[in-house]
């Protein structure tokens, strides 16, 4: 793992211990999929990250200097880059003063471990979303909903920690949101379907993706809508799409649907190319 | 302003910059009024601390130590004291890992200038709350909506920044939540009222002796209860109570129930005797 950070064009070594991000989690985050040295999806995680920074007032650092310093950790070749970036440094009190300076924070991570042959087992987490249609779509760093969701089973590596590979979350109101760390797309009637995300869950930039891609569309979606599904895929820009093979009660054997939009992806981003 | 840092029981130079208060606001934090080198309401804000960290399932360090590191700050006498303790470092992901040692931050803060003479003046925020039982209360480290509620209008020191002295927040269902980072009382029909927190909002220490001391009572309240309340007043620990004097349109001239309260408080509180 390395790890550099900023607080604007100025390397420093330490994250400053006033700063907002961790003050208030007054930041965004991108977690990227780099491959073979290169970020196939740079130009849709700095969209959604200045789309974000709009949306919260936040100050961005340079991008081309993120994007040179990005690349001196890429040498490793395969792997997971994240960027995090914060309001920066502010004067005790919740006020987004005007003009600061960003904080911001690069680091590799190796590759998650490759995903349960046969498709994710998943659990309905009891933690429901809020709705806040200020922050929903946004990858910021406001994420206690997603521990305390996350925590409902023991973390990987403990006893029971490979019980399920990720949780379904629903809203406070009972409509499917996603999943803890992925979008959830479901095949209803021959289509892809997925949440919206105007009131709640993260637009990610596989989701969008499919959305614009391959076709699929936004729909609301009850919690029936989903164990009735054909198929059922979990995805994120780090992962791709996972099939995923049991709910609760449900099982879904292979569905072509399925390898299908996997092969569709799998020559859309070289990542994932021959892994379908 | 004095800061120190530790992770568990070991003094640190800086944050982990891979510390999931930085990464999710996985966290909790107290402000508490230092008074002559005393912190009169520490076994409030700690017994506030240990209760959230026990809802959120985060590690805790030594009561013993950081009351002892604390009185070392404390030598220049009255100021304020933040004290934020995070989950620690965890690896790449939500899960929140068992075992994880607390990060935690103690900081040293000049008092806050002296309130508007003749009561505060307050607007009504767009931002409205979102409800989320399992964080409801606490003061966690999740605080996008106060950032982007102050947000509302320029931070204190730029120019439009003293129009107003704090937002009151309504939640997403329309009900009065609280100030940004104050809890919020009205007097109706000689009763000092203020809002539930089971849904939104923080459960101060100033709102608790409030309802535990002086009678106070919680009940939900509409805008229009507390545009025609007989008396309104803002709470918190580090500024005690403060009068409202207007709020849009309304304006509020000194009210008896106001004197009585500052004074039952003043009693009750030593860094406030001699100020009502």
């Amino acid at each position: 793992m390395t790890r550099v950070i900023f607080v604007g064009e100025r390397p420093v070594d330490a994250v400053p211990a006033d700063d907002r991000g961790l003050a208030y989690g007054d930041g965004l985050f991108e977690t990227m999929r780099s491959h073979r040295g290169e970020l196939p999806w740079w130009e849709a995680h700095w969209a959604r990250l200045a789309a974000g920074a709009a949306r919260l007032g936040l100050p961005l650092p340079a991008r081309a200097l993120v994007r040179e310093v990005a690349s001196t950790l890429l040498d490793l070749g395969d792997g997971v880059l994240k960027l995090l970036v914060t309001r920066g440094v502010g004067t005790r009190g919740y006020a987004p003063a005007a003009g600061t300076e960003p904080t911001w924070v690069l680091s590799t991570h190796p590759l998650p471990g490759a995903p349960r042959p046969g498709g994710l087992h998943l659990r309905w987490c009891e933690t429901r979303l809020s709705h806040q249609p200020r922050l929903a779509g946004l990858k910021h760093c406001n994420r206690l909903e997603q521990v305390l969701a996350r925590g409902e089973w023991p973390a990987p590596g403990e006893p029971g920690g490979d019980a399920f590979d990720e949780g379904l979350l629903l809203d406070v109101q009972g409509d499917v949101a996603g999943a803890i760390a992925a979008n959830v797309f479901v095949s209803v009637d021959g289509r892809w379907c997925t949440p919206p995300v105007e009131l709640c869950g993260v637009a990610g930039t596989c989701r969008a993706w499919l959305l614009n891609e391959a076709g699929a569309i936004e729909r609301r979606l009850a919690p029936a809508d989903v164990e009735s599904a054909d198929a059922v895929v979990l995805c994120n820009a780090v992962r791709g799409i996972l099939p995923v093979a049991r709910l609760g009660a449900r099982a879904w054997p292979p569905h072509d649907a399925v390898v299908a939009l996997s092969r569709q992806f799998a020559a859309a981003h070289p990542a994932f190319a021959g892994l379908e």
